[in-house]
């Protein structure tokens, strides 16, 4: 076994763990990157389709209001290029297809006007609560103990506003309206700024792309570390004392005087820790489960639905392919749509073999784009579950209970050792943008530490 | 690193673990148990307290319906003896102390009218789902979205019933009304046979104790093991193909043809699996978290209750403490008090110092039983959240949405590796009785596997 020393190790390179080992290596300080995967980026991938260009099996998306995110594309000299959304977008529910323009389907004027209402109602209990500190606001108790579901079941009186939450709940935690906290989508929703930011698409959450896809990102922030960065080095075991630690991984062990680990925290709790951490934090790491994602991409000649006045973009209450858009690169060559698989849907869908998924997916892009749509050239899928170094996308969720209880140990240091990943974020929790302020933040807190 | 083999290899040397290993060898199959702790018993754990006497820090109940159980104690030549409930019990609610006699203390009657209403309608409702497989119960959607704090507020009216209903949630689940899915509660019920089965003192759950305590039970089914019980050695690593396994511990490794793998779910998901296992598994050890219970004993010259009419038992519903019982050895020698801090006051008090938590458990014996209670001869303790072998007790709890999606992949065998435990179990799930016959169960599958 080799062994390192540094001033830091961080445990992960996704974008999280990257992000801090930059801000620590700025500061004049050693680090070490311990990463499982034969690559850097966690959650994001990019995969080659030919003739120099990807597309992106991972977190690929940014809006305007992201602005950690749009600042590390900004300082890799790295460009940004908008979502797809030219055209009418389709909306399937119970077996009917319609098209429409902007973010919200066409339906009945009074689950319309429900929705609306419904909306700002999120928007208006999600600003009573803290995002540094959800389990203190005003009603935590109350709000942690029911699930979506419930809240839905009581507040939505419409049938077609209650599928068009649970298309929201799929798209954005990957997880189902009872799988959830009141209090968690409230927080989430809080932690991006309002309900549309986490939808919208222009404007919003799905705002813009990255040229080149998003793990250039982490590819670019790991290439200004060298050879501080120790890939196929899963981390197993951390042995902690007051002011120091020592990360031992399948490849090298790392001793430092602070140890940021930068990963989801049902991944962190499955780590041997010596001495054992406090229950707070163990709990924390026994309810916080990461949703579930299986993220398709169909390739084709060209983006035919393009001439055929279609965006690409289509959200379906019926499934299982829940949201699809055009993923196409900026020069829209080749086509490229992209299928997510989103929730209870992904869970079933990765326990399939491979060619059964693809044939579910390809079935679902046929329904709403014709025979065409049901011949790709190529078709590339990463079912997130299935990865053992993620176990699920796109984040973390909190059932009922869990903020209020173990949510004080989300980003608490224990001894040497810090937090980080996206799932620790107040500003846009669960996103790229979160990962890199999570990242940013317990690299502060470590660097304080250290010249403590 | 010692290396063994045999036809199984058993991880855990709780109840569950050492059944199953019992059973193999009974099959004429080689079998090694590998242990964390340096001890046998798992939640099951005697304390020594002087003269020869004990008191068990773990499980320590038999009810009459425990049939696995009642034989294994008699299979062992051990003997049981009732639990002390002679005298009148007191229940304390928003500040009032009242004495009452049986199990369900005075209330208004309207309040205990609807105690027992709400106590037949969840006996009825359980009755509809099926233990063996909770998810393809009817309605089993419906009853996994909400969690049972949500039940309880649209169906329980009287402030009184709800108070009650919660203090029943923390003495069998010791966890909170809002952690936990409606449809486990049912499950839970249906696998002990109704409410009363778990509530009740005499006829119920908590009805007879084992002389010299319930840890016995696993140290004499270790006995007759031999040195097939390796101590000490926390198994980290699980390489499995269809008909091998082999199971790396700190201390020694095992190559068998089969695994049985007898620990709660989220700990058996902290070991590493090669090759990585299903998402439905990974799934249901992200979200399937354990109770959280301090037990707490504090030790009298005599007990000086019984003389006062007292049976020594109490709920709260204001808490910390919530439960308490006369738990003395069968000569009534010396006094003990047994104190129970469940659900958020046992995850909160297990983050106190240890004089701390005695100060908080005192203070309430001595607000039940006077200034005689607070000065015990002795004060032992034992706050399961923080055993890192353990991690939580009574048992595991499904928060909503986790048993319709991932409640298949508690017991289905993954290539050679069967899963035990007490949250396994079909008959009395989460007891030591479900923990004896989830350890045969999974060794008859095993042997059935070596067989064929």
């Amino acid at each position: 076994m080799r062994a390192l020393e540094a001033d830091v190790v961080v445990v992960g390179a996704g974008l999280a763990g990257l992000s801090a080992a930059r801000r620590i290596k700025q500061a004049g300080r050693e680090v070490v990157v311990l990463e499982a995967r034969d690559r850097v980026g966690g959650r994001t991938l990019n995969e080659p389709i030919g003739d120099g260009k990807i597309v992106e099996i991972g977190g690929q998306w940014v809006g305007p209001t992201q602005h950690r995110a749009l600042s590390a594309i900004e300082d890799l000299g790295l460009e940004t290029f908008p979502t797809y959304g030219e055209g009418r977008n389709l909306f399937e529910r119970r077996g009917r297809i319609r098209s429409y323009r902007g973010t919200i389907p066409k339906l009945n004027p009074l689950a319309l006007a429900e929705t609306g209402v419904v909306i700002a109602r999120i928007n208006r209990m999600a600003r009573g609560v803290d995002p540094e500190a959800p389990w203190a606001s005003p009603e935590a108790g109350r709000l942690d103990s029911q699930t979506f579901a419930s809240w839905i079941g009581r507040h939505v009186r419409t049938a077609a506003a209650r599928d068009l939450m649970k298309l929201a709940i799929w798209a954005v935690w990957a997880a189902e309206p009872e799988d959830i906290s009141l209090l968690h989508v409230l927080f989430y929703v809080r932690s991006a700024g309002s309900f549309e930011d986490l939808i919208d698409t222009e404007g919003g959450a799905q705002d813009a792309r990255v040229v080149g896809g998003a793990q250039l990102i982490s590819l670019g922030l790991a290439d200004a570390l060298g050879d501080s960065v120790e890939l196929s080095s899963p981390a197993r075991r951390i042995e902690h004392r007051p002011d120091s630690v020592a990360v031992a991984s399948d490849a090298v062990t790392v001793t430092a005087r602070r140890a940021i680990v930068a990963m989801p925290p049902v991944l962190a709790g499955r780590l041997v820790y010596d001495p054992a951490l406090p229950s707070i934090r163990d709990g924390l790491t026994q309810r916080m489960a990461q949703g579930a994602v299986v993220k398709c991409m169909a390739i084709y000649p060209e983006p035919f639905w393009r001439a055929e006045g279609l965006s690409g973009q289509v959200t379906s209450s019926d499934g299982p392919v829940s949201v699809i858009y055009d993923n196409s690169p900026p020069d829209g060559s080749p086509g490229v749509l992209l299928a997510f698989l989103e929730g209870r849907a992904a869970r079933r869908a990765s326990g399939l073999a491979a060619p059964e998924r693809r044939e579910l997916v390809i079935g679902c892009l046929r329904r709403f784009f014709g025979d065409r749509a049901g011949a790709p050239d190529a078709y590339v899928e990463k079912a997130w579950p299935n990865d053992e170094w993620s176990r699920g996308c796109y984040g973390g969720f909190m059932p009922p209970g869990a903020w209020i209880e173990n949510g004080p140990a989300l980003r608490k240091p224990i001894g040497p050792i810090h937090w980080a990943g996206a799932e620790t974020a107040v500003v846009w929790n669960g996103y790229m943008d979160g990962a890199i302020s999570a990242g940013e933040r317990a690299a502060d807190d470590a660097l304080s530490a250290l010249a403590g």
